[in-house]
């Protein structure tokens, strides 16, 4: 039973007729239900997404009840066993543990190699740089564009690492397909949805953000976007919701991890430096979300961060990252789970490695 | 004084005389002044927005408080006076108020051209209809595109009303340029910060819709964003926000209408049809947003809601809708205001009537 | 039918029939019902409110989906008509508009009189002023407690006035019996669920503010829980709730207005004054609340807030109060009521008056 | 300095110079200071909790900013080390890591007794049960009463465990304190002053739990309250905040263990049960919650939920619990931190070990 038609106490039974025919009409089948103070109902069968919206209009109906989620190939229930990403040899999902790292906007030859070097030695598998940055002010720094993306290729090429990188526009879909390993899909754009179609168009793995007032079924119907143009490599991150509390940028809603990775088969990874705002909040956040289970956590690390270009209060240090990483690997393994290094497995592989670089 | 560095209460002098020379560097003049407890030190000058996340990260230092807004252009600070803006002969602003009107999506020739119909007869001065519409489910009717758009400028024409439509991606505001008079930038896309340097590079009007946990700040960042392109020619509009009330499907913020007046000389409306999410809340609310002083409201009609195919249930009925212009019009009068119709104001008109449709 | 157990697509026929099981033992009757993915089964009869969890711990069940509301002597269903309360000759609901006036905390008999006066003369018909504050902080004025309470009584015999003051306190229920007209529940108390029963025994009007975090269900409840004792006497405030949003002090959700005027028969005001925050918004906020349908309002009048011991930014002065009720008083008439003064009605009375004061 | 007042941009000389004059008047020496378009105004001294809200009226004020916190004696300004509670020979702050669990609410002896011992069994070190519950339904549920405490102390004597026990009427405090070792304050009593005043005059601990709205300067002055009293044995809860997600029951704020840890001296727990309001999350939120650094977590055990007659969903089962209990002793350790059993520490204990029973 796919929807259930809930009348009001008032409802006639001309009323309730009424609402049997439609949904006839709506090629669904009706199962009406005669209760103590109410009717309700239940009308089976293949539904489009108005079909909600029309019942609830009807004289006498107080309630249309959806039983099935609007969400198909991003549901556990569709399928069944958590999906396992290959990211030029790393894999990212199930009992792997991935940290991404990496400034939050490309700045500088220099300082972009020094931070990579600096996070691939602690640990981290896959490289993060902005260089289109979406900014609240149209006078602050809006990122270098694809002189950023060709410094974040050399960058990855050089320390072997995948790299992720900000796309805010389907105009740049090509050329951030051209230049870098993951689209990542910004809180602001979660519901950009002809940039989701086009990323969706694409065969490279897309790393999508909880937008700042998306519910979970929203961020799910995100992803939905992205697969259903035929690509399955999605990644969700939660990375802190607007609350009324004032004392962090943004409230990290941890328990969105066990709720994602109950509903659906794609990895879950945590956001902790937009949450936090401040890097002295990064350590606990990053932890809590690992011992939630998540399949990661995205962390911006700056060598010198008081002059950074871009959110640098955020940015952890190069010395603290290394204590991070050792954390975030003893609590990974308590939980199940095993942090996957420099696209390898860090102690016994469970499988053979081949690695994707040498191809 | 542009900044204030609050230092904590155990910062060193030391901590204090880096932040000093920091401001300084910063091209800043510093004023140190020790309190009881702790030390601040204004920062006077011109600061550009990374400033502040730049001195929060030095030794010893609490806060950074900004005393300067962020925007400038769209502050009433910089512009005194209400903004009046002339679309096609109607003016929209200061003591006009207008109410744009019409189905969610454009549907079918025959429902748009009823509908528009009815509701210029009932007082609207403006219609909407709906070809790109953004939907959170990917399996949900999209807008019929560039074929809506040639429907609504058809429409427009044949009923002397400036148009307006909403625009989701770069690409189109070349095509909705062409066929509309008014873009509209939905709340997913308020900070869509490329769609809003290109529609602010043109030079027909923007309705920018406040985001569902967009801040007061944030929607006025926005404007600025198209403002600073060139284009002066905005509107904001508050069309509910997400909070933790289910009961309607957004929470209808009516202290954003007098808070954003008072910050801002650009008109401000309120869209009482998707806060409330049904059809039967939209008069008190539409009601609510003109007693508290809004220069109009975006109402959602159709003539046959329980078969539209996007956003039925919120759609009011024309001969709802002309009860509710008769209620807005003598509300609107009590708080100072004054209806503007088909490109004339209604009764005694106290500016000579030019019409936009003659030339 | 009452309650509707959705179960998981996963659920075996064992895991149904144990539902079906428990829902009899539980005195209900069942009506499975199996869909295209799932089944459903209702189940009619008379629940406890344990009975939703308790189904929903069973395996092989997704969700437990409650039909009935449950607060019932609030609700509409079981009492179609508003409910209008006499108190002492003022008749407060249905169509009747009251505004309730005065300082927000009794500080001296001076200001108490002064104030009173003047919210009398402008049309006020209830006057407040508190004797027990409860303040965040245990540094901030208190209140008068008692003294103030027989200030307050006296205040409202000399200009003939019912008064309402808030108790926060189950012992002070005796007290503030005896001295005012009205028991206020403010916002944190409003699920101080001892308190609540107490001033249920009595036979005074209850006036109810919303909580900061409360649902309309939560308010609903809370109404319950003094109906439930025997005293109908209950009138519901909506206060602003708390979001993200920092302009103002709290959201006005003026959506509750017409919401709870749906759901229930009690009288319904709004709180513009401690919403706002600040007094330059609260006229805005109150020609709202009272364009979308409340009963009335509650504002705070100082005739000096600069110097006032609490909430002082957000008392109007009394100058502007006799403008604002002008505009109530208009804007009522256009949404069908008509404001109550003096425990008369203004122009023409529909209703024998006979006043409470000479009895 | 303790205070700064903005003005606005169009304030003039006199505005200056009357907010001048009434900082001196309030007994705070005024800092003026011009800057490039406002002039800022500093008072330092010792004021009173109304001057903000005073000085904020005065003509040309633009906004009136708190340096310095409102809560004194909960902030690790005034008191720099972890404060470590002593309950009978618990340990609970600084490295000490607790948890409490037991039964929602005491329904019987024997599942009160079964519960207890399983926990105390899995290194649970204080035992949790409801006497007094807050419903929201006046139709559920309401707890036992004295009769519950009375069944509370005995299994405390028994098992050797010091009771937690929540206290919801001021009236009631004197009984609590006879029967449990420790005050609870709900979340729905978190500003229910007059009740943390009673609770603040005795020497048993109070255990706060965050209200569903409260920010965090709201707790603290909460515990403020209390400690004002002379009571200085406070540990305060985050158990979850009310925002739109809507898929758990509320929204567990996980930040706020590291914030409150950054301003306060006192233990900060987290309260997993409550919200998740399902069992299945609880492991992953407590353990969250004490990978952040929390100083405990209190969860909420029942061996027979689905016949619990309070929030029976979210009850973990006994089995389980000692499976969670194991992961938090190893997730403790890797943060510095050490699960204190039965009154003593785990391994080697770094204290003699007198025991509170003894005695």
């Amino acid at each position: 039973m796919d929807l259930i038609v809930v009348m009001k106490a008032s409802a006639t039974a001309d009323d309730v007729q009424r609402v049997v025919d439609r949904v006839a009409e709506l090629g669904l089948v009706p199962h009406p239900s005669k209760g103590e103070f109410r009717t309700i109902i239940g009308a089976i069968g293949e539904k489009s997404p108005e079909t909600q919206d029309q019942l609830e209009q009807l004289p006498g109906v107080d309630e249309v009840m959806v039983i099935t989620q609007p969400y198909k190939l991003a549901s556990r229930e569709f399928h069944e066993a958590d999906t396992i990403l290959d990211i030029k040899g790393i894999r990212v999902g199930g009992p792997h543990v991935n940290i991404i790292a990496g400034p939050c906007a490309i700045e500088s030859r220099e300082i972009l190699f020094e931070v990579g070097r600096a996070v691939k030695d602690a640990g981290a598998s896959i490289l993060r740089g902005g260089a289109f940055k979406p900014r609240s002010s149209p006078y602050s720094f809006q990122g270098r564009g694809r002189e950023g993306l060709e410094l974040l290729k050399e960058a990855g090429a050089e320390l072997e690492m995948p790299t992720i990188t900000e796309v805010v526009d389907p105009r740049d879909v090509e050329v951030v397909y051209e230049y870098a390993d993951m689209f990542q899909i910004g809180a602001r754009n979660m519901q950009n949805f002809n940039l989701l179609l086009e990323v969706g168009k694409t065969d490279k793995p897309v790393f999508i953000k909880r937008g700042l007032a998306a519910t979970i079924s929203d961020l799910l119907m995100s992803a939905e976007y992205v697969l259903s143009q035929g690509n399955h490599r999605v990644i969700m991150c939660e990375r802190g919701i607007r609350t009324f509390s004032e004392e962090v940028r943004f409230t990290l809603d941890i328990s969105a991890v066990p709720v994602l990775q109950e509903r659906s088969h794609l990895p879950v990874f945590i956001d902790p430096s937009h949450a936090a705002g401040k890097r002295d909040l990064v350590p606990a956040l990053a932890l809590a979300g690992i011992a939630a289970g998540a399949a990661g956590a995205i962390v911006e690390v700056h060598s010198c961060p008081d002059r950074a270009l871009c959110d640098g209060p955020q940015a952890v240090l190069p010395g603290n990252f290394v204590t991070l990483m050792q954390q975030i690997r003893q609590v990974a393994e308590i939980v199940g789970h095993r942090v996957t290094l420099w696209g390898r497995e860090e102690t016994q592989p469970r499988r053979p490695v081949t690695g994707g670089w040498a191809t």
